[in-house]
């Protein structure tokens, strides 16, 4: 029997999934399982994006252009000029999710062994799309005790050889909420000038930012037009995942050309979700403001509960939907497990995503988790009430 | 400016989108472009596959597993089955087209460095999904006089090393119409086991056989379920090349295991696609039988014309919707750029696809064009009238 590859071999599992076999279990012993562990919202898709499915009438339902449709591209550079952000539709390059996005910007920017400063905690796909395609990611960490900001340009500096070809940000971050301060995208900015680099903005989150401090994207920072490439979905503004349609953006025409070929390789993105993307993007207001309201009294709801918890700590998540938390726990992984395996309180327990699969440094996040709000204000305060039994009733822990 | 990858310098221009803009330059001179470059079939989508889309219920478009709904990969069992192919649920991994299903398989089973053995002329996007695996194809040349069959074991143990790990083929063929006897699936099964090799065999088309001959696929041989790896898609099958929905199946749990890694970064294949795939697997038998009937007769229609036209030669291609065809030209690169660029009769011309994209071997190829038989009968007739004027006209028509 042939061998699978290294690359296979070395992809992580993912630090969202490596627990679903337990959850599985804890059903299977009639346990309700509160799903904190996920990014996917519960909440609607637009109303004008369900129907445009309803009224579809096309009969062959073919390719579209590797690039996605023009009008879907031309539409997307009205939305980005409300954020201040100017481009032309031949900027933007549809692609099957952020996800793809990723890979083809590391595919097409990135030699084999090149390296990539990402800040950790980090979104762990970011991993597997660098494996893919053979390049490292090296790591800068950042801690919960300063609420995950930025480390000093030396830190940088220290990883900088001449291997390093890009950094990777996620703003608003996933999984810290972290949203990176101008002085900091100054900051980043400088060095990708200095060094000549690429930066990989991750920014799928950029409608869910609640503090009232400004985004600064990546594409606002000057002089570095030619390094910026842009990640994009529609996945989570509209709460519409399953379509699969996200976005490569640069100023860069090169990286443009080079991205094309792969895209062209594929074929094309989702023909349908283009077409539900391209109307979600007629939302009413309404529908984003009450999208916005709603993560909004979710975050107070989950880090006011988390931070009343003896032994817990929240930094207050600036943006996105997630929050990396301390627990008063040995290891954060074996309380996850144990609590689909073992706990339960009023027939009730909770799923989080152990944090240390958002590290690559050994020992790092050790007794953190992330918990994502993605579910109803009511089913957040009774999860917290279950994580509050469990932390009482487990055998690791450290209060 | 930092320097886009060498792979993606690499990456060849495909053959079918490479004289994209001289198409475009014929329409602006009025010029109407018969279009026997691309496998984008005209028939419509199944009804079935339609009304779902028109009926959907649900309120939120989220992620959908990473393997594929279970009822789509169980009714795929179903449909297997029809195929005398015995599969379970779990040995199907669905994937966002056949595309993500050729580079996932690479990327799961292939090292760097490792090599691939290909039958050409081939599909050219294989060489795209090797690159980007940093994988390498080395190719058999078929040729158009021994009409495409498999050459002797001995070319192929020419080609094998110690990199040698898999062999690929794809039956019923694109670009050439080739449909492998039992006599050379055998012969690769032998091969497969005698040097324990990976075989991805991309079976697509295996709707479109036309000669009675019978469809061997790679999980009907004997002694090798280990090796195979099926590459499948519902595009071509039910003209729905947009919904972006395909499979990797293999009987190889190592290898599901693998490419679930790959699948679990991604997220998930397209939703949507996936409730169109599902139901049009009930599209009444009728259906697959006006298509069937309908590529019949244009195979008829364009194969007999091609080799009444001077000089013209085409094989009669037993399945898919393609045919490799070597004309009375000097160069048919030259030639199909001649006639988007310069040529015109009646005020049309035609689109073809210069072969020598299909082949790796220098020189192979270049005086054959792949032409697709997805336009109606009176298109291809059309177009047919139009290409003997272009030969006739052309300035380096070798008759």
């Amino acid at each position: 029997m042939p061998h699978i590859s290294e690359r296979a071999v070395e992809m992580p599992e993912s630090p969202i999934r490596k627990l679903a076999p337990l959850a599985t279990h804890a059903r299977e012993r009639g346990v309700k399982v509160y799903h904190l562990n996920i990014g996917q919202p519960d909440l609607p898709t637009p109303q004008v994006g369900l129907d445009v499915l309803r009224h579809i009438d096309r009969q062959v339902l073919e390719y579209s252009p590797s690039q996605g449709f023009r009008s879907l591209r031309e539409k997307m550079v009205g939305y980005y000029a409300g954020y201040q952000i100017d481009l032309e539709a031949d900027d933007i390059i549809v692609t099957s999710g952020g996800s793809e996005a990723v890979l083809f910007a590391f595919l097409s920017c990135l030699n084999p062994g090149d390296e990539i400063i990402v800040p950790e905690p980090a979104y762990a796909n970011y991993m597997a799309f660098a494996i893919s395609a053979g390049a490292r990611i090296r790591t800068i960490t950042t801690t919960i005790e300063e609420g995950f900001s930025l480390p000093k340009v030396e830190k940088f500096e220290e990883l900088i050889n001449e291997r390093t070809r890009a950094i990777l940000i996620c703003n608003p971050n996933n999984p810290t909420g972290y949203l990176y301060t101008r002085r900091e995208m100054n900051q980043i900015r400088d060095l990708v000038r200095k060094y000549d680099l690429y930066l990989f903005s991750d920014e799928v989150y950029r409608e869910f930012i609640y503090t009232g401090s400004p985004y600064i994207s990546a594409c606002h920072l000057d002089g570095i037009e030619q390094n910026v490439v842009l990640i994009d979905s529609f996945s989570k503004r509209y709460s519409e995942c399953g379509i699969r349609v996200g976005a490569l953006i640069t100023k860069n025409k090169q990286v443009r050309q080079a991205v094309m070929k792969f895209c062209q390789a594929r074929l094309s993105p989702p023909l349908i979700g283009q077409l539900v993307a391209e109307a979600s993007l007629d939302a009413p207001q309404e529908y984003t403001r009450e999208v916005y309201d709603e993560y909004v009294e979710r975050r107070k709801c989950l880090i006011d509960g988390l931070n009343r918890i003896p032994g817990v700590y929240s930094p207050i998540p600036m943006g996105a939907f997630y929050t990396v938390a301390k627990l008063p726990v040995d290891d954060a992984e074996r309380f996850c497990a144990w609590c689909l395996n073992e706990f339960e309180y009023e027939g009730q327990t909770v799923m989080m995503a152990p944090a240390t699969g958002f590290y690559t440094t050994p020992g790092a996040g050790v007794d953190q988790v992330r918990i994502a709000y993605v579910l109803k204000k009511e089913d957040l305060e009774q999860a917290l009430v279950v994580l509050r039994k469990a932390l009482e009733a487990y055998p690791g822990r450290t209060l």
